[in-house]
């Protein structure tokens, strides 16, 4: 079935689509009318229902599914949907709201497994307790968190995906660089951006916690660990763990993105230049998705508000091994 | 008695001073001398003693104290000692090393009851014991330990000294801004070094520990509020434990500066201030006080590579008060 | 009586306000409405007038006092106004203006007070004369005038103000760094803005001037020093007029921040930092006066466009002592 | 055969080394002395040959093998070789100099043909007879140019070896990322540096060419692009070609680092950062192999000044794959 | 007659204006309007046509000149046109649309001759014939192009204007600095910016084309060089093409403002302030065109968002000579 | 007669020249000896005159002409001459110091006829006044002072060449930009660094005044215009006064540069590049007289450390005018 961006700009639009937000405002002169964003696994887009009566604002709520006919418009360089009619979804029609929402393109039991794979492979025994401990703990959050509130990964599993991701580069790396300690490096990438589960409020409407906001994702991390030894009586001052400790305040790289120390190790330096392979990756297929072959994409705020271009010829599809 | 910065250039000297350090070296014909680093309260010279016999090397060993006969010279800018005659310090003349190493001007005994009378302060309860808990902990090297290793409060005592200014100001500044907490403000500025305890080496030959290096004193103190909340069975989440490691953490002021956070409450702000404040005025006044009125002061470092100007005229001795 | 900010988002508001500013303006369909902005001393906030009768905008101009029935509501994250209904403030009611301007705390007398004893206590000769010429000359100006266009003490009386709670922090700076120049200090303090008087245009609608624009504070007072030297014969090579100069020129800490030299005696550093942490605490705290506990305040621009969190707890009444 | 750098501090040496330069020079008061730079695959070292003989000047020649006596001393915090004595190495002694050159640690024909498989793997028809067209011209050079004067890679060999490093790299990428265009991605890191073969000098006492300051080898490859299209009678307006030069423009990431325009499509973007990784390990790598475990090695320039630690626990032999 | 910016804020407007954009827009309430932007060669300004009727889309076109009824006012600091009436010119009125197009102040028989006079004085064989040959490539476009999209000389033949202002300004230097070569000063002026040809898409509706944003115009006039050298068998290799590359290359005077070399030859730092020079007047002089005397100027963007004072009192006409 | 500079690297030297310093010092091993600059007007290159006699040290005083035979050698990169003897030079010797003496390549009376010239055209009268009693008041100095102390102009009548230079650059843009204020420019120029006279020491051995650190020449110049006004009755907040200050403050371009306010008329912004241009002409050419053709000069600090090229080819002798 076609997806909000599959269909161009001026083109007539008929889909079924989730409502993310239905906000009640009033125009200027006085008139009621219902804000709404829209949503599928394409993306996300704004429309405005006139004239909305009462009825219409106890019936369409966030988080129910509709059938959307109506126009693709632009309205100030952003798209967005001209109304012409909208209705609930029936039963027999596909009105489940998980199938609207984005998610991870691999699925959790997925995942785990290549989670175990990666744990089983750090053979320094502190190292692999205190991951499995704080993993054991955050377990639930932690497949279901994004990754970031808006940059990258923002969408429910985009914390354990951007993880997985990550480990398949370390592995990758690891093979390139044997001098880099496996112990280290896996168990730095899966710890990461764990303090992330409690810097963020979680899958949707995803926001700063006050604790996220006062301490920030790389001291809460430091914190588990801390706790993790003084749970399973590991001596914190062992080098192994100090380094690990390193690696996880090392991993934004520079101190004025939030590092309280750079990598001094080179693990510490691999690890920072992964999550910011895998951050931009990220970025730029979402931006490109949207953007028409020949075409230059939206700007992406934190990549210096650059836009890329997406080109035109195909690219082939497989390595020759 | 004269000290080493109470000479003039080109001036005979004779005093007592200790030998800071003493390292054999060689000309670039082979032939042995000793590079001296002599020392007493009003700072630091170096000398070469040419032509060093093996017998000299025996005898004159860092940490005795040493009857100096020479002359003040200056050596590409830097002052130095052209070195007439050495001899070892007597019985009956003052050669307690003690005696020639720069140290807190107020004594521990007045510092520790402005301690006590700050603590005493701080009415909020789970702070009160939280800062209770840490400087017993780390009481005996808080008062022995520098506050840097060379930029500012580098003696024997300075980091309590540091603190203890620092308390002062806090103490005016929250009877010209009632709105800004005492129990917070006068906490954070407490604990806010106590993590260079363990990042220093201590207070002779400072050097920068392995976990200094690699966590940073502000890592570590909040590590220090993490143990004493687990020992003292206080819940970390509570906003008042919150917003003292906030305090904390954001006390570099910017991330550039190692802070994992920026201030977000008025104390953190201020705290960052006053740090700023002392350090400040300590590495100016000990500049000044090797300078001549009329004269720039040496470059500082800390300071842009600022040298400030020593002023000839006298400044009244007190207020109308 | 309650203010502005008093009432929350969706609360139903009756009040009087005083009339900040009135613009005629059409909607898009050309139909007349005014834009509206109210003021009492808690902040401003802005409102909309729709089908405004020519007789309205005849009414209801900039400088009077009305009775404001209606709403207090969000537009785009910023509060505002839905009026029900308007009227001008009878005459016994509280109709006079200057009740809801937002004036110091402090009221003139007691600030030309704690002037006197400042001034009291700059024992330099040339200082004290420079100083009381140059207050003599702008004295009923200084008292008006706003400390900034918009940053930080922006209303009437504010300059005065700041610079009274920096000669307080003056005070006990110099009660704790005895070396620091008592006559250098308090003249730096009380002279440090005194250009502004010139250079914004008043306490209402306070604008910078064109000579503000073109030479800026810094250099004006400095063109106040040379004329009050000529005017009292005094000697502008004197090393003590010199550095007074010097201060004032430095007072900004920094090139960038237009400061023609940066600091290079211990009292231009340090006037540098009490400005700085008055006019901070005085942004903070403005912006934490509109914030409800546990929120976070609106952004404030000068500061690196920080949000401050207001918590949630009491603080003590007072220290100890 | 222990080497240069398996001498530790202090240490009694008896070693063949080759001499990499030696000047003849004067002490101070006027006697001649060598100044050498010894070297073997461990790396450099310095020392000084006192009075020197006119006939020492003779025969002790730079690219001359020479067997050593001497001891390994720190000079200013730099390892020297005081001599003790200095002999040239006999026929039936190691006396060939290509043993002493550090060079790749993989051979030439192990690189080419993994530049075979990859060129194999470049489907788009411009990009591979681009690509072949440039590398057969520049062959010869390729294969023995260092990757740069002084920072990374700079051994005989280190531009091919960072090239094939990175192709690894750029390998295991395509498979994470599919959306990657395999003929861009691998076109662009073969090609990304081959201007460095004329920007320096050549393997051995690298210097930049006049070429390479007023044009450098970002701009260099691209005239080489220009010329390659006119021999092939390839269409340089093609998207294909046009992407290409952009890969290979943008790939220092920022305009301040050289680049005359920022990478806009994802596998310039990614280029970068293969670069960057490679580059940055080499450097760490170099460095910590001269450093003791337990100590910090020296600082890297190009890294921000840091100093990276060597840990001292072992790291497990492989993957579980 | 009167042109747009004759017209003061709140004056009755009439007169003949072109139309350079129409779009078709709906309001909030779905009711259709005409949004124009309209020009004269003082400029442009915008204006919306309430209601616009089917015919009226069809009839007001871009392109056509019309009669212009309104009232000159500001929308949110901006000027803007309230239009009372609009109708199309007829012919007997000034209809043709080229007369309503900024363009440069000289024609362009002027232009060609100080070019060729230019020309002459390249007495270097080899420039000489570079120059000639690019020149009579791009002739046309080069006297049609503007020299940026919107910063400044953004007009038709804009580019050769700003050319000529830079040659006129390198003869008066050449002459107070004998020691610049005059063949490479004129090559370099005369070529800097011809990339822009290429790089933008022409005098109207101007934006970067692909080739312009992935290459730039530096990098594309470097090609231009490569590819004249080999139809006029020129040796790339020679001194004079090397220098001549490298001062275009080097032209933007730092690598963050997108030069891939900086200047390291006198000729290449001179043109780089030449350029500065007549972009930044041409910028200020068409921001003061704009403002009334003692005001000052809109920001300029490209100028550190500055803006401009335009001084009340008469300047005299001419110099002594 | 050859020059210094004239002889190359290990070519043997006979020439005369002036000392401009002479140190005595002692060796490591305590042997005295005399380190000289010597100087010609090619520039200066320090010698070591080894066991140096008390006579010696008597004859050889700065100020004095002598012969000298020796060798040019390289020290550490830098050229140093190797004495073999000196003597005194004799009456019948060119043993005037001035002719050893760098100055302005154009006498004094040419200079004050071009000065003359530009007060001409200065027609504003409150500029032209207040400009002729500036220039009357530091006459003398100001044809004798050096326009910097190190970086460029650095000579005796260095301030008043480089003021004429900047004259002949101003004249030719106001001759193309006519929209300039020529009394402005002029006058703007003319005073642009009359500060400096005071800023500086003075022609030998320059340094910066106590009044030069602490206010600087920006600030000074704006005094004189203050004392100015008030000795020719002129009204100070005359707008042309104020543009004339404002023009002086600005001229350093931004405030990072000192300038207190950044140029807001566009004769301040042509002032800011008129004087880079000759600025930076001048130590390029300084630098380039000391190179050989096809070397690079040495690293100029105050262009970013950049070296420039010297071309091999010679450049046309004259403009076809």
């Amino acid at each position: 079935m076609k997806k909000i961006y599959d269909y161009h700009k001026d083109e007539q639009v008929s889909l079924y689509v989730l409502i993310k937000s239905a906000e009640e405002k009033l125009t200027r002169t006085n008139k009621p009318y219902l804000s709404f964003i829209f949503q599928d696994t394409s993306g996300e887009i704004s429309a405005n229902y006139w004239d909305a009566k009462p009825k219409d604002v106890e019936t369409f709520k966030p988080g129910t599914v509709i059938k959307l006919e109506g126009k693709r418009e632009e309205y100030k360089g952003n798209p967005q949907i001209r109304i012409k009619a909208i209705r609930l979804a029936k039963n027999d029609e596909p009105n489940n709201p998980e199938l609207y929402v984005e998610r991870a393109p691999i699925n959790k039991d997925k995942m785990v497994e290549e989670f175990n794979h990666a744990v089983f492979d750090i053979t320094n025994a502190n190292m692999n307790r205190i991951v499995r401990f704080i993993m054991k703990k955050y377990q639930h959050d932690f497949f279901q968190s994004p990754a970031a509130k808006t940059n990258h990964h923002a969408f429910m599993g985009g914390l354990a995906y951007h993880t997985v991701s990550m480990l398949r580069i370390a592995r990758a790396l690891s093979e390139i660089y044997t001098e880099l300690d496996i112990s280290l490096l896996f168990s730095g990438v899966i710890l990461h951006d764990v303090g992330k589960v409690v810097e963020l409020s979680g899958p949707t409407a995803t926001e700063y916690t006050l604790e996220g906001k006062l301490l920030g994702h790389i001291v809460m991390i430091n914190e588990e660990i801390v706790k993790a030894c003084n749970e399973l009586k590991i001596d914190e001052n062992n080098e192994d763990v100090l380094l690990l400790k390193h690696t996880l305040l090392a991993h934004h790289g520079e101190l004025e993105y939030g590092s309280p120390v750079r990598p001094l190790i080179p693990e510490a330096e691999m690890i920072h230049y992964i999550d910011q392979i895998d951050a931009k990756m990220n970025m730029i297929s979402s931006a490109l998705k949207k953007t028409e072959p020949g075409e230059f994409s939206e700007r992406i705020w934190a990549m210096n508000n650059r836009s890329f271009y997406k080109k035109t010829f195909a690219h082939p599809d497989s390595l020759s091994e």
